[in-house]
């Protein structure tokens, strides 16, 4: 069987570079699309790592050149504009499927607005499927537009699924990002005197991707559910841990809520000491541990937020898409 | 006026440096005894840092060198350590003051002995005074011993301290500490491989600091608090940050509240946007912000974990016991 | 055709960890056997980043469940250890090829023994091949015992190489390693607030690694080298930068030389602008620049010291033993 | 006495910074005016650990409010600037002290217009002195405008000024700086995930300190010497450490050598073992361990490169100038 062609927009940044990493080493696909805003280049230019790897042409990012020529796009773009290139470019071919990493397809139209920008593509965002896997397998299988969840939402959200119908306080999350998640862009915040033996909360009870776990949390419950999100900068460049605090309604065996909850799912490793960053680091696990003191409930999650949180999430809701076996070219080994 | 003879046993970690530090510098005291486990060596082979800056000889620790020669002894001993060496000391020369950073002070008896060991001096530990100044200063000033909280502690009582009587909730603490926290004292949890690049969380819920929280919240507050709390050790060697989580009885404006139960207190900063560990590092400050969603409260503050954790704050409770300006000879620029 | 068999004697280690995860992967060879010191444990206790990807059992090692049932092991212990070891083996079994990763069969005797211990196993130092491919390519294609070279010789003569002819005074050689060269064993130099916002150089014109320097340049060169090395310990895992500097005999161009001298080689990039530690993490590349300011010359190489400083350059060399083709299953993607 | 009434004009920096923070605490020197570009913000606003220590009114930069007002002008912007700013101040009043932190008064006109742009203000810059104290104290002392050495020749000029008169060959640097060398200003360089767990070098040998280097040797001894030199960005914040490599005439003990040149020097320490950059931190201290093997000489040398690399070298200089004792003030405990 020949290979699936397949794209990447959005290339210079982390993820993708991270999707390109992925992807030029996957059995079933073929990288034959890479495209960023200005084109010209070719990929060891903007990733030097990639000297004597690839030398692939980068193009300048156009919906007209994909249409009817690849199966499979990544869209590693900047919210708004992936949804105008997005629209547009299934309107040129319906066929086409796509993976979106940024917000959005993630949110409903009123979640989304009131958080992001007004919302272009309504017509797609209908039938976008939210690519969490241990959440929705089946419908993921179907999809045509996935859209990939936000770091932070896959590291929380995968604490608090075997949880959500026993707990019956707020939710308080603390979540501490290293600074590749504020992605390439230059900023003050991740200025290496700034970030450097400093750690800080940013956006607290107002980033983004709390209005993204408190839907989701609501869709899985049937119910309102109270998110308290706050998110850290923490100085390391790549992973991502989550802590988990609730009171639950009865008391209960968080380990073996955890073992039985996630027994069949090949990326969650359930830990019954301590999760940390460095052990999924390169890897598409979530690692999971948890504790209570009476009804008081702690969850420790770990990610590493290029890949579990973005590009190898991305690549094993493309193995669903496609057929393929979940765990195919997914990197298990850091 | 001559200058207040100091002493300071237990020379060799990093409490004991920072101490040496400050008092070098203080107008009113005077280093004229520092000491460790093992004695001869010089202050500058063990802390290099100091060669053309002091040559002091260091002694082996012996209560019998110290008594009625020093008016003021810094302990900074492991706990158990640090009581057998107070009973002894204060058993030959009751009028010296002492400051101990040690645990061993810190708690009641029965919570003393269910996290630590069994208590050996029970006589002073009834007389001895918890020394956080913003909590109770005039009980310091007329203390003989001093309880130097702990760092995780001081960082969390002084985020609690204004909310307690609003809060009706479970209390859940996620609190940062930077690698010096740990001490000298070589082990795999800051071998540099290992904590580079990486976060956990160590303790989830048991650790001793814990049951210190909750004692002196339950004093404060004259009834029983739950205390949920979780250390991590994060890639820093120096500072400390600790978010607070819990519920209110009712909505207020935590930032006005803060301004004003610290109004008149030159240690505490009231940052209204964020607060990070490097504004605070080498210094004696607490910086403080909160915010709530609803009920939800979301406290934040941060501390150098070596300075206002440990030996700056043990000097600031110095200066109160001998009747100096609370902030003399304390650093405030890092 | 059946896969060869690999035993790896050493599993507990970085570079244990790393012909792991390297082996793991590979297509043609397959982990058989695994060993430390102590055995008893499966692979995953010791690597908990190995969970749910393997669960090896750990042998306690010994030649006698090795001999005439793997046909290649890598050895990842200690100087000594491993000679004892390799020559109890081949006793037993002189059909089987072994790769050292120790300094046990790099020197000639009479170097050895100056710099380290009694040399145990005259009998194979005889025919052990010095695994530098670059260097000895169709050498090493024979071997039967090779003695994989040092991180900081790997480095420094892949720089050296193609210069030894054009220079005529002493060589200067100033190495910065990450702290995973340093090994797992704790060490005060290896506490992270030391090394942390630190660099120092340590046994300077004294490291062992210097005398391998200097003897295969000898060999190369056919004449005496004057080698200076300096080795500094600096903040960061994983890589090695290496500054290289000597003056001319005549002025050349000295990318041209470079790009000439390996252009036919996988494993060598050379770099027109700077090279950095971050383009070959996780790789077996050494990235290699220079420039000249009259006859003074500077070289610059980077590699990562536990990959092509030690296991991808071990498997290699196995590669080129067994008749594969030599980047068969080497990380060219970080 | 009155104190002597100070200004600094670039305070929005970090070696702005760091002398407010040396000046507040100085006996002899009070801070009367701080500038930036901008002006019309408080300096706890730009720099927000100054909360509660400071509030002081940042003015926007101008000659004419500075002239016949303060006594000393510690000048902290980048070059060009500098000079135009310096000569309109020394036209309106030319009683005034200035201490120059940027290149523009450090070299020749010929030197300085080969490698930055053409100079204007040569009146000035005839009679300015190279404020490198250990070089020509008495010289500082008569000066009216100070031209403070660069960070990287500091730390390069103390290796090498005992050793100049007897070095034969080529002078090879290898020098790694901190982060915040590079200054407050983003670049790729700086951005945190690109100059973490990486090290390169950067202008190797065309970095514009090499030749205020190789223009300040010469005139120490009396001859041409050849300089290559290295710059490093390394992954911490603060700190400096330079290795310098040379051909000896003859054979000689460097320890010596060491002790006996600078045995009256106060912010020189020689070290027996090694030197290393956490024992200068905060400090303005230059430690400096230097080794031989044969002729071939290696010097190390470490300084706090915003410290005594830029601001508390600054307010030596100053010290000097005003006839106060040299180590006045002067921070010698990190």
């Amino acid at each position: 069987m020949s290979k699936i062609s397949v794209g990447i927009v959005g290339i210079s940044g982390y993820t993708g570079l991270e999707l390109f990493k992925i992807l030029a080493k996957h059995p079933k696909f073929e990288i034959q699309y890479i495209a960023n805003s200005s084109g010209e280049e070719s990929i060891e230019t903007i990733h030097p790592s990639l000297l004597k790897v690839s030398n692939l042409k980068i193009y300048k990012a156009n919906p007209r050149d994909i249409a009817n020529k690849i199966q499979l796009l990544f869209l590693a773009l900047p919210h708004q504009e992936s949804m105008l290139f997005c629209k547009e470019l299934l309107e040129l071919d319906s066929q086409i499927k796509i993976i979106d990493l940024s917000a959005d397809y993630r949110l409903s139209k009123e979640n989304y607005e009131l958080n992001y920008c007004q919302h272009l593509d309504e017509k797609n965002l209908q039938h976008a499927v939210y690519g969490l896997v241990e959440y929705q397998r089946e419908k993921i299988k179907q999809a045509r537009l996935i859209a990939n969840p936000g770091c932070y939402p896959t590291a929380s959200l995968l604490g608090l699924l075997p949880f959500l119908p026993h707990i019956q306080s707020s939710i308080f999350i603390d979540a501490k990002s290293g600074v590749s998640g504020a992605g390439k862009k230059l900023s003050s915040n991740t200025h290496y005197p700034f970030i450097n033996e400093n750690i800080f909360a940013y956006n607290p009870l107002a980033h983004r991707h709390q209005i993204e776990i408190a839907e989701k949390c609501q869709l899985i419950g049937s119910k309102e559910v109270k998110i308290n999100f706050i998110p850290h900068l923490t100085p390391l460049t790549q992973g991502m841990l989550v802590s988990i605090f609730a009171t639950l309604k009865e008391t209960l065996d968080p380990l073996e809520l955890l073992f039985d909850f996630y027994k069949n799912e090949p990326f969650i490793r359930i830990r019954t000491q301590s999760v940390d960053v460095l052990n999924v680091r390169g890897t598409n696990f979530c690692d999971i541990y948890a504790k209570c003191s009476g009804n008081d409930l702690f969850i420790n999650t770990s990610i590493d937020n290029l890949m579990r949180g973005a590009s190898s999430q991305a690549v094993v809701n493309a193995n669903l898409m496609f057929g393929f076996e979940e765990t195919l070219g997914i990197p298990m080994i850091g």
